[in-house]
């Protein structure tokens, strides 16, 4: 039995006459779409369109979720009380999951965007308030985050599947974390380096740190992104090279 | 076997710190609540209160769709393409079911809101945009609208089931239209006026029209408003009037 | 020649169908008006009328300005990056000031609104953004905000005449600062102790403190409220003890 | 003396992180810019950037109003009242010219967006909204529009200067009236045909209808799109085109 693994992307993260991201490509390589949800980005007719070209490729669907901040898109941290948060996560759960059952299919997991997706790392409140509205509105929803994030540890709690993420294209410090934006090799852009590190990732869960050290990282899902043409084929080489590796890529959360 | 009848008003049209009309004085007079959406109304945490207490008081719930138009309370048409309509309408219908099942519940039909209620009574494609998006969302949800409108027959042709409603407070034509805004008689301010009314629409299914004539209006329900004290108090005295008349009030759409 | 002093009140703060406060009974209280600038609240027709008849009132006009964040009431701190910040309350400012000037008059001063107002006070990027976009707007504007705030030194750094405002109706320390939300004697409710405070303020700009010892408070404006019918009464009973006293109410930044 | 025109194109058409068409190709392209609002596109970080530079590139800025509706980017029409539509516009009129004079310049003209233009073509209460919300700000703003719109007949009778425009890029009925989007021959997309329409618009003030004939088109401006990269290089060839035969181009509205 071969080792198998799972490949995410941020998609549907349009709005009105904007796009961000190449969807269609996308779809190609990976095998769950993070979807907005209306409130970072993503309108109704975009998230429509993902949930009916996601079904029919066959990649699961999971809705990405966000503070209330288009202008901003999600990326700056608000300081909203744990109920309102609650509330806004199962408003764009359900919202989404409406496109889902129309294509077909279903919702399957959960994941912040951008400042809530830092946030809830570390603040109990907010990872809290994420997975319960999540847990309210399915026992069978997975969360997807960080490995050793607070959020993934509350989904644990209330029963939810935590599923750990690893990133194909950025820096490992040490001590598992990320290497922080801004500071040297906290980007992995070499497409060669990135096919490695996400095969090592996908067979033995560890990927080579700054220093050089061999880091642990419990990962059943590796995020690509999509928002430039060169991402694009760098998500599509780390496919590829998985694939030669005989690594089985599928949903980690399947219909 | 007596007559019955359904009550339905519009609840949950604050937005943020904002109120509009009175939302636990009115889940103590109607059956059936239609709730705005966050599209001209309503935030998440407004929706899942009005779910929350409407559940409790055995009151249906309806999502009450509207343009995206917040500082215009959906009041204005607004040209929308049909498609991105209907993806409007989707998206509504699965953010308010996600409290109503929270709750316990469910959503169990769909009312268009101010002038998209008014678009869908002649105009077919917005009429079907609405009303298809239901369709998608439920093959058991009802649609809640003007009788004769094309909102409703469309509602038939797709099998969905369709309600018809009265107005408790609104002048009639003698051709069983409204009498428009802003002209005579227009509005029934009289309370006693509105009691023999709401018994009359629930007994015979007719109304006394501004020229003395007997009109027939096939309603399953009747709209009673709450957006000041005197509505409130003018609705009270409505249901009264018809329990005392030994009406049987109850939702159209019970869970 | 006697002393004077200020009165400053939020106004405008609806949006759309909904209201917040008594902006007729206010522009008869106060001398200054905190516009709402449709980030927290306020749309342009609201922003127009609280600008034609605080015009006609003869009440200055200050721009309110917020985070962007219509449905949290712009209560809940945003991690904004400064530049953009400041763009945005230059845009606010200009928004404002056309309805000023088509009033007849013009905006004549900034005060920072709700999780803004409290992150000006210590956050030195925050505040001088605030201010720097006040300052490249007019180098006439005032800027209205806590003694001892970052903001207000700010102001004093870059040219800007700063403005300090006291509460009639919240506690203060000893230090001189308020008593926080949520703890004994954060608000004053007594209309008699409200009335003396104001009386003292303008006279001896000083208070009592929590544990009666006499703070002194440099302020040339106090703020009253008008979002209940009690707190409008609390104001007008302000005003009254006011004149009564021989304190002339003027606005700190007239025309 | 030779002829001379005005190049105009929308610019900061972007909105948070989306973006839409090179604002910075064609600062180098045009003489006047009509700079999104906020309605239905740009923010205060885009407009900012907008107006900087097209103050050092000597361009000349003109407010794109627009209805509210940033998710249909203002194409939709919007049956908003004459009177909410006149404070929309001088709301946006007094944003953008914030910026403006940041950027040491002003606003100098404005012109309808999307759905809103063609409104104003037809509609004389819209029309006059816009209108008179331009000469409410500055009774040297000049209005940009369609030859023989109520919007210009507006500005005339108000004393603004109107200022008609043509389109380099589309086709014109033997009427003077553009060939409906859809129809055959409404677009011109051959880059010599273009530059030659262009030359003959600044010189003759006629274009060759689909006709065949020659059509009277009283436009001191010619519009420009740049929202795709073939746009782009319509334009600059369009330019080019003007310059090698001899046109001055310059603002019609200059400083």
């Amino acid at each position: 039995m071969g080792a198998g693994v799972d490949l995410n992307s941020d998609l549907g993260e349009g709005f009105g006459v904007w796009r961000l991201g190449d969807d269609d490509a996308l779809l190609q390589v990976v095998t769950s779409a993070n979807v907005a949800c209306g409130f970072h980005a993503g309108d109704p007719s975009i998230m429509r369109r993902v949930c009916v070209r996601a079904a029919a490729a066959g990649v699961a669907l999971g809705a990405q979720v966000s503070y209330p901040d288009l202008v901003g898109f999600g990326r700056r941290f608000l300081d909203i009380e744990p109920a309102a948060l609650r509330d806004a996560v199962l408003y764009q759960l359900g919202a989404l999951d409406s496109f889902a059952r129309a294509a077909g299919t279903s919702v399957r997991y959960v994941k912040p965007h951008g400042a809530l997706y830092h946030a809830t790392v570390h603040d109990p409140l907010q990872a809290a308030a994420v997975v319960d509205a999540a847990a309210e509105y399915s026992a069978h929803l997975a969360v997807l985050g960080l490995p050793g994030s607070l959020l993934l540890r509350r989904a644990e709690e209330v029963g939810l599947r935590p599923v750990g993420e690893a990133f194909a294209d950025r820096g490992y410090q040490a001590n598992g974390e990320l290497v922080p934006r801004g500071m040297a090799n906290d980007v992995v852009a070499d497409a060669d380096t990135v096919a490695r590190r996400v095969v090592q990732l996908a067979l033995d869960r560890t990927v080579v740190a700054v220093d050089g050290s061999i880091v642990r990282v419990e990962a059943e899902s590796i995020c690509v992104h999509g928002d430039s043409p060169g991402a694009v084929e760098l998500a599509r080489s780390a496919r590829r090279a998985l694939e030669a590796a005989g690594v089985e890529l599928s949903p980690f959360a399947p219909r």
